[in-house]
């Protein structure tokens, strides 16, 4: 295999220095004013028009020469005779002559000769012989309650400047000015090729045994572009293929300000991208030393026209390609559409648990955040290079600079949050994976929940990470509050109308037949260990005896469903499970059991509000269980 | 008149019940994944796959049985035989038997056989005789750089809840489980009805002979909806007629989950509203004690088939409508729409002027904020009921309770900003309306100036509130420097070709000629009065005669192009103004002489960033002036 090699890794202030030098766009765009919401002005506005655009009554009350009030008051009230109306919205037909006044709603044009306004509270009506007369109780100046033409804004004047945000007041002072475009900055079209064999777009059909996966890199980098200010233009994903790959960026270059691709993580696709860059356009930077995202691209694209895109390459996996365009390519969109860097959010807590790190590179540490009451906790949150999952347990990263490759337990650290709305779960448990807790989580407002099993919920429940724990089994040795308690019936789930007449684990043993099992953290595979030791001890012979004779018994599967689910598709013959899961998938199930399940609460945070609707939504639990087969609450 | 008054109003409590108590929709709609960012989910969703589908190499190297590796080191390296190869996106056609291994690249399906991947760097790759031997370098455990599927989420497992906010992250997520629609929480549909003769749509021409205005609050209120998650849809305006309004606010009740009014600004719209909502609906709450905002009115409109939509009616002027749309409604869209609502925004600071308030209610008084070094100063923005520019001009808003009527300068308060991104201004001036300042603000980045005139702008400067102020005319006993001085020539703007052939202020005073004028605050005003007394010592007349001689001379405007504008709108014979203004619309300038004008940065606030870039754009000011005719930079 011949691989390009990433051996001299540029520091992030270089890839920052080469994008800052790639032009984004940055043109200006005429918006109509009703779709103008989060863009930014392009161009200083001034009025051209007076606000208001004539003398305002700005109260509701009668038009008055000022002059005509002085010395008026409760006391002694001066009489004017009633000269006509104006309402708002419409011409005056009436002049204020001295010793005149005239009825105007607010918003009326102040009829010509007034030049003040009495409130209509400090009047009263009265008929006389020849017509109306107003008692006038207050003594005006001239201009009381009335807005001068252009005295809000006049004619002339800077209204907004270039580089303003317009939030709703900004819309509100545009359309006062009677503007119903503006000139905005143009949003950096930002073109996304996802690159990989194996890819297939979200909504189409998967061929698992052909390795593909769906393309996660589209729609999030899409959702990020977007986010950032950009309009994403999403373009079919490509192979590996040299002419294929040329083709699709050089029509990205075309049609974009910016080309952002996503390497497949084979080093085979960054060979080809890189001679593409190579051949039909110029290499800035190749690689940062980042962890994660090492293998990153900054470069430009030539154009037909003799002109270029600029265009970077992000690595595959998607964590590793939404923090890198977090980190470098989000900031550069937004400054190319005038968009404002978000307010820096960051947060300060303690790491629950040691984290180490490689030297010689900036580690961007994924983690969650756990409140511990008084103290914050922060946890590392990585299932590995390339899962998904990862995405969504984080809520920031803790920056590990390059001279450090050890934390302690305990260490001070600060998390930049993902975003500034980022609000970190209200709740952490972790411990088995059960469909009675997806339903309690159901319940709850926002919860994180890690389903690493029973014996990670007691061990990091030890460590004081997690407000709760579920645990299957015992749970001795913890200093925590069962707040429920619940039974489950398990054994092993076969295909429906059970073809090789399974009727218990004997048949396991005795029989040509395949187990898949679940993994040794799972309280289901205690279960399951105690009744091979039963079984063995009926026998006489050694727990190893029984276990070797189970074809599968050592190669485990994560999840509840999953041995149910392999064995529905044909690669074993009966899964370590649950009758609730059997019953949903339509199998067949087994009983070797029941099970007790337990929900602790850490001691220490029994007086957290959250803890408060985990107990409400715990109370509710049973209800919400009714209909899940072979689960019993309350008893022994 | 008859008018309905608001005598009991509600407090804020009391309408916030009220409006939860309306249901404002809530339901639920499929969206396309890549239209999903920032909506809600509305039900959970589950993985449906595994994911990945397939046990997968996590790096490029060779797929092997681990334990053929058993003991293979740097010093004792194992040879397997290469039996063939796997790319991304292919199915497997070797088999890795004992005593093999097969290339794969990252990405890959991992061979039968094989249990375990040995990374590139570890392996060399020798010609024998019979083919490829692999010399592997490094003992690996089953699983070892492998994925296994469903490792990162497995099908059947709990993926989201309902409530979660899609982020770039969560699309990433539901991309990678194959998910292309999802079920959101439906946007509420908003109706809006801005009723009053007097409106005109942006865009639209205005007859202010008419009184009419352009309508701000749809716009403002349609972008606030949006804001909040909800969906606006913007009725045409209408009048005070009952008919029309009744028609129209029963159409949006049927097409919308709610309705929002503003009223016109008259109590006479107020009181038809009332009517229609008490015929055609329910009305709860009417009159709330919170300043600006009293007319608000909370209740249902009737629907043709029986049921109802939500009523809000909020204020005409567009500072209050936006304050209680601010304050009660959008909360409720987020709420109805699943939005968290944003992080609460606020910060301390001393007021830098006193404030007064009407007991009572509770007031919230828009105020803006600036940077005082140390200390952060917070001053009111308010320009009188109706202002638009104050939606602009303020950052947020004070709280002053209702038992509260005073607060004196140096008060703590707590700012409660507009939304979580406002950011207040990097720079605050005061002074002088001037075009060399307009484009000494283009060169800024958020700076904020408030075109008071000079005296505003020296007595603001003596109590400490503003950055620099801008001073035309004379400058003394102030503690602040100098960073920019020129010259304007002032005089009198005529029509072009100067029809009544205006030579000097003696045509003013000794003919039928009537100026118009700028207010005393103003820099022109005082030259202007200068040349009055030179005037008046030459003839040997007093000031006041030479005053009472020029018509128009005692009514003001306030901004620097007006008097020109009026002029040129035949409401004048000649206005107070600049060489510049005349040059720029194209009428005719008779000079008078040249003014002073000087920026002058407070002595406290020299050390300050923001007041470094307004040195460095002082200093580009003559450049950036060079073709504003009447301009001089330098010199006495």
């Amino acid at each position: 295999m011949s691989r390009k090699e990433f051996r001299t890794l540029a520091d992030p202030e270089e890839v920052r220095a080469a994008i800052d030098g790639l032009a984004l766009g940055g043109g200006t765009e005429t918006v109509d004013l009703r779709a103008a919401r989060g863009r930014v002005l392009a161009e200083r506005v001034d009025a051209e028009v007076d606000v208001p655009g004539f003398d305002r009554a700005s109260m509701d009350g009668y038009a008055v020469r000022a002059r005509d009030t002085f010395g008026a008051g409760e006391a002694a009230p001066e009489r004017l005779a009633l000269a006509g109306a104006v309402h708002a919205g419409e011409a005056p037909t009436v002049t204020v002559d001295p010793g005149e006044c005239a009825e105007v709603s607010t918003g009326a044009v102040l009829p010509e000769g007034a030049d003040a306004v009495v409130v209509v509270e400090r009047t009263e009506e009265i008929e006389v012989d020849d017509g109306t007369t107003i008692e006038i109780r207050d003594a005006v100046a001239p201009g009381d309650n009335v807005m001068t033409a252009g005295a809000d804004i006049a004619a002339g004047s800077r209204a907004l400047g270039a580089g303003r945000r317009l939030t709703p007041r900004e819309i509100g002072l545009l359309s006062a000015l009677g503007v119903d475009a503006v000139p905005v900055r143009a949003a950096p079209r930002v073109g996304i090729v996802s690159t990989g064999e194996e890819l297939v777009r979200p909504g189409e059909d998967l061929d698992s045994s052909r390795g593909e996966i769906y393309d996660v890199n589209s729609n999030s980098i899409a959702a990020g572009v977007e986010a950032a200010g950009g309009e994403p233009v999403v373009y079919p994903h490509a192979g590996d293929d040299y002419e294929e790959l040329e083709r699709l960026l050089r029509t990205a270059a075309e049609e974009c300000d910016l080309v952002v691709s996503s390497g497949s993580t084979s080093a085979s696709a960054v060979d080809v991208i890189y001679e593409v860059i190579e051949d039909r356009g110029e290499l800035l930077c190749h690689g940062v030393s980042v962890k994660p995202g090492k293998p990153m691209l900054v470069g430009r694209l030539n154009r037909a026209d003799g002109g270029q895109s600029a265009y970077i390459g992000l690595p595959g996996y998607p964590v590793s390609a939404l923090t890198i365009f977090r980190m470098f390519v989000a900031p550069a969109i937004r400054e190319a559409a005038g968009r404002p860097e978000p307010a820096s959010a960051t947060i300060d807590g303690e790491l629950a648990v040691e984290a180490r790190s490689e030297s010689g590179r900036l580690r961007l540490l994924a983690v969650g955040v756990a409140d511990a009451g008084e103290r914050r906790l922060v946890y590392p949150v990585d299932k590995g290079s390339g899962a998904t999952t990862s995405l969504v347990a984080a809520d920031g990263v803790v920056p590990i600079d390059p001279d450090t490759d050890y934390l302690s337990a305990g260490e001070s650290v600060t998390v930049r949050l993902f975003s500034a709305d980022v609000s970190p779960p209200s709740l952490l448990g972790i411990g088995e994976d059960d469909p009675a807790v997806d339903r309690l989580l159901d319940a709850l407002d926002t919860p994180r929940y890690l389903p690493y099993g029973s014996r990670a919920g007691l061990a990091r429940l030890r460590d004081g990470l997690p407000d709760f724990a579920v645990v299957a089994g015992p749970a001795d040795d913890v200093d925590a509050v069962s707040v429920a308690r619940w039974h489950r019936e398990w054994g092993l789930v076969v295909p429906a109308g059970n073809p090789a007449d399974v009727s218990g684990l004997a048949d396991l043993v005795d029989r040509d037949l395949r187990l898949v099992n679940r993994g040794t953290a799972s309280g289901l595979r205690t279960s399951l260990s105690n009744a091979v030791a039963a079984l063995a001890d009926d026998r006489g012979v050694s727990r190893h005896d029984i276990v070797e004779a189970i074809a599968g018994f050592e190669s485990a599967v994560d999840a509840v469903e999953t041995p149910a689910r392999r064995v529905d598709d044909d690669r074993g013959d009966a899964g370590l499970g649950l009758r609730s899961t059997a019953e949903r998938l339509g199998m067949e199930f087994v009983p070797l059991g029941e099970q007790p399940v337990e929900l602790l609460v850490a001691s220490d945070r029994l007086e957290r509000s959250a803890v408060d609707e985990l107990r409400e939504a715990a109370a509710k639990l049973p209800d919400r269980c009714r209909s899940v087969p072979g689960y019993r609450f309350g008893g022994e």
